[in-house]
Order: structure tokens, then sequence, then C-alpha cells
């Protein structure tokens, strides 16, 4: 049994990751501010391996109260750093969102790791930290120029946590993410479509032109790879001497479905369908992007993540298509 | 005549920055918080076009305040950012003085630049943000992981410019510099050794095994391609179109000496001939860095600085010894 501190755990992956961590037997130290509300959680909320914290995760004093508070347990073992604003098109009009959400949250997360010597991080990154490019995206690509401050601020996250690694003897691993769905979305094109057809189910707005083809995974395929990777990471044996490489204290993984992505267009067709509509108007707003800063289509090379035997179930439109029974029934059953 | 506002502009190659653009008749608004004393811009405090401004630069509102002044003389026409901590050696033991000095700057100076809409800036990077690799580097060599804060800092400042290029339309040249060096240097292997050996003339403490070999450029050639670069950025036609293509707004440059860097031990050696000195015995302490965050070797491929025409004046070795004859000078001058 581990003491995890999981930063963000009540949002939409943290939430499932803390009940995965739950149902493992381990203790989680629930950090997160709320914005979402509790919702997500609340079956575990009186699980005594459930402690619950409402924070400031920006604040670096708030944050070194969690690891005091960790401390008088015995210590936390890792952080699994999942914290950050969700709603990338409200940061866009906002990058003081971003900064404090995403950036500031890792600052603060590192400062109390180093503080109190806690040496295991999971961090939450995104495609987004490679902006617009044309070929498969693979971990050693170069040139990032990251279009939005979401990217901006993971990738500035990314920076901090490499030279605290090598400056802490810390161990990390990196996720960046897809596009992620599943149950409890709270943002995003399929709980979009779902929103506007309930609203008016004649006609569907499409943002861009609907050929922005991106790869969606299914959070529970993704809760397991996170699962997996850190856990054989921060249990090995040192492949190589840690001490005289800090390369081999963090793993960067890109994580995602394989085989193609799913473009918008085609989710519209199924968000319609598994809806029970038919003659939907599509009307689209035009170009190539739904709105600044969104990178319109990308694709992943996943051969890292395969290699260590983590296969996700789901295909992307699998994952879509499950997304929205799940996203149709919990809408059902609130009603 | 441009208002430029040149962030750190009382240090050392900030100074040598501001020397050129006031000869070259543009008005500089030097801000700095004089760490370092104000030495460096003694003869430029009574020309009409030196505002100085005594400002903490990772304070939003200080920075705000420092754009208004430029809006009253009609508006910052660019922002030359060479602010950030240069102790890198002290930031290693508090990590606070890289994310205040070296991030917190460039955030602020960012939404400085977004509320005012000023479009141009000039960004000193750094060879630290590639961490520790093999093989020579150039811009686009990927997988990058600083090892010290201070190259953390500096890459997280680089993402941030990238996500507010692309949303705010601005335009950016990023240099990584080399090791710079050169008249006013209040730092590094060859201001230390100078001072060394000025208390015992008869040995020499060396940190590491004197092996680590990095290149040193001269800082009035760093000056001008900083101003050659920028120049031609700023004011060319733009070649496509930059609204649709946030990768035209950004040029990243790594920036240095044309043939091979200099070792410690020949700086070492170059030092004590030029100190007419000799019989010195070299103490190494031994081990492969001089401390924890140093990347003891490194080889930039700079063949994208040198297609735009530009060309150093000196090599490493030339610059080592340029340098430590200026450091004499100077000493003696003070004495």
């Amino acid at each position: 049994m581990s003491n995890i501190l999981l930063a963000g755990g009540a949002g939409f992956i943290g939430s499932h990751l803390a009940d995965r961590f739950i149902d493992s037997g381990h203790k989680v130290f629930c950090a997160d501010k709320f914005i979402m509300g509790d919702g997500n959680i609340e079956r575990l909320r009186l699980n005594p391996n459930f402690v619950l914290i409402h924070a400031e995760l920006a604040d670096e004093s708030q944050v070194q109260k969690i690891f005091e508070l960790g401390a008088v347990d015995g210590g936390i073992d890792a952080v699994y750093h999942l914290a950050a604003n969700s709603d990338i098109q409200k940061g866009g009009k906002e990058p003081g969102i971003d900064f404090n959400d995403t950036l500031l949250t890792t600052r603060a997360l590192l400062e109390g790791m180093r503080t109190h010597n806690v040496k295991n991080l999971f961090f939450a990154s995104t495609s987004a930290v490679y902006g617009e490019k044309d070929e498969a995206l693979n971990e050693t690509t170069g040139d990032l120029r990251p279009v939005s401050y979401y990217g901006g601020c993971k990738l500035a996250s990314e920076a901090l946590i490499s030279s605290y690694v090598s400056m802490c003897d810390m161990n990390a691993v990196v996720f960046r993410f897809p596009n992620v769905i599943g149950p409890r979305l709270t943002h995003g094109v399929i709980y979009d479509f779902i929103r506007k057809l309930q609203k008016d189910n004649t006609q569907l707005e499409i943002l861009g032109n609907g050929k922005q083809c991106k790869p969606y995974i299914y959070v529970l395929d993704l809760v397991e790879a996170i699962v997996k990777l850190t856990d054989s990471f921060y249990n090995c044996e040192n492949p190589k001497d840690k001490k005289d490489n800090p390369l081999a204290h963090e793993e960067i993984y890109n994580l995602s479905i394989e085989g193609l992505g799913t473009t918008v267009t085609r989710i519209a067709e199924i968000v319609v369908e598994e809806m029970g509509l038919s003659n939907v108007a599509f009307n689209y707003t035009g170009g190539d992007r739904g709105w600044k800063g969104d990178v319109p289509k990308f694709e992943y090379d996943i051969s890292k993540a395969l290699s260590t035997g983590w296969k996700p179930k789901y295909s992307s439109e699998e994952a879509v298509r499950q997304s929205v029974r799940d996203a149709i029934n919990s809408a059902a059953k609130r009603t």
C-alpha cells in the first residue's frame, strides 16, 4: 500500500484514477479545488483510505500543508499530477487561467516534493505541447511550438519537471495525452454535441469544417496505462546507474489508441445515431479549426508505449461511441 | 528610431546591447533590478534617449507600469528580454531564484506585451535548454531535458513564448546562447580563475577534472548577431502568410562561435599566461563536471545562424584570451 497524492483527483481523469488506486488498496490524498464540483468522487468520500483535501494547488503554502499531512501518515510515496485547466477555449481568452491552474500547480507540487523528499511523480501532459506538425509525433520529435496557452503551460511544466528530476534525483513519468473521453466527461466536442442536440434536435452547429481529425482514447484505457507504466517505473531495479544518468530518471510516453483518429463530422454522425435522431442538419462554422489555439489534426506514433506490453481496448471510433453512450446514460440517470 | 524595452539592460549582455541601441539612435527603456549594480550603464545615464527604470520584472503590476510609460512615448516597439538569474550555481541551491528571475519575468513581460499590443520580442535563451546530449545540437534537436533549474526555467519561458506568439500574433526571435564572455563579466570560470589567482598566485583550484569543454562567444559578436537578426526579422515583409502560419512568427537560433570549444584547463592556462604568472599548480576537485546542474560538454551546429550572413569575429580561444585581457584591464583601472 502506498500513500498517493492525487492532484486534480476530483476531475474527469483524476477521479477514475482515484477509483483505481482505492480499489488496489492504496491510500489516496485527493487534492482539488473542485471547479467541476465533487460529484466524481462521491462514492469514495466515506472510504477510510480516501482523504479529501480542498486546496488551491497553485498556492505553495497550501501545497506544503498537504505534504505535511502526508508526512503524519508516513509520507507521500508518489504524486500524480492531473490538476490543470481543462477548458482550453476558456483559457484561450484569459492566459492567467492556464498559468495558474496548469503551470503554477506544477511548480508548487515540485517544491512540495523537493522540501519533503518525495521522489516519484506522474505528470499528465498533452499532445498540445507539439503544436502543429505534419509528421506522426513521437517522443523525440523536436522543435516543439505549442500554439495554445494550455499547450505552452504543459510544456513549461515538463521543462520544470526535467530540471527537478535531475537536481533532486526524482523519478518522473510523463504521459502526453491525446483527447481523452469516457464517463464523467465535462468538456469537448462529444459533450457539446449532446448538449446542443438536447436543446434542438433538428440541427447541429459544428465548429470549423468538420474535418479536424484527432485520436480519442477511452479514459479507462488511459488509466490502465498510467497504473501499469508508473508502477513498473518506480519499482524497477534501476537498469542504468541513475546517479550518473539523469535521463534514466524520467520517461516520456505518447499515449493514444492504435490506428486512425476520428473526424469531428464522424463524431457528429455517431452522436446523432446513438441519440436515435435522424435528419439533423449539420451547420459548419467554417475554417480549418474550431478555435484559436486548436490543433486541427495530429497523429501519434505510440510504439514506445506499446513496447511496454500495454494495449488499449478501444479504437478511436469505439471510444467515441462508448463515450456517447456513457454520456446519454448518465444524463438519463440525472433526469 | 524605435522605442526598445530592454529587460535586464543593466546586466552583462544587456548593457552591451543598450550601448549598441543608443549608438544607433534608438530610445532605450532599460528596466532592471540592479542585482549587479548600475556600473555597466554609467555612461548612458545622462543620455536623453536612455530611460532608467528600477523594477522587479517578475511583478506583473510593475511591468504593466513600464509599458504604460512606453505608451506615453508612442508605445514600445520591441522588447528585448535578457533579465534572468545569471548565477547558475547559486540558483542550483534555491530553485526560487530562477523561477522568479528567469521564468516569472518572461510571464510578466508577455502579459505586458499582450495587454499593450506590443508585437516584437527577442528572448535570450541558452544551450542549457538541451540538457546533456552527445550529438551536435541544432534547433530541431528533440527530447530536451534541462538538468538545471536555470535551463528548466529558460525552456519553460520558450514554451510560454511559443504560445503567446501564436495566440497574440507576436513575432519572436529566440537565441540559445552558449557561454558568453567579454568586458563586464561578473560570473563564470574566467572571472573565478582571475579572482582566485589574485588571492593566491601559486595554485589554482579547478572544479571538476578540467576536461569540461564548451564554446565561448565574445559578447560583441553576440550583440552583433542579436541586432542583425532581430532587425531583419521584425522589419521583413512576411515571407509566408503569418496569419495562417504561426511558425512564421518565431525563429530560434543556436548562437555560437565557429569551430571547437575550449576546455577549462586551457582557460586556466590562458589566464595564467595573460596574468604573467608561471609555476601555478592546478588542483582539480575531480569528477566530470563543476557542479550539479552543470552540462560539462556540448557542441552546437550553428549553420542556421551562419546562413543569415552573420559571422563571429572571434574563435572560442580568442574570445577567452580577449576576455581575460578585458578583465585584467578593468581590474587594473579600478585599483
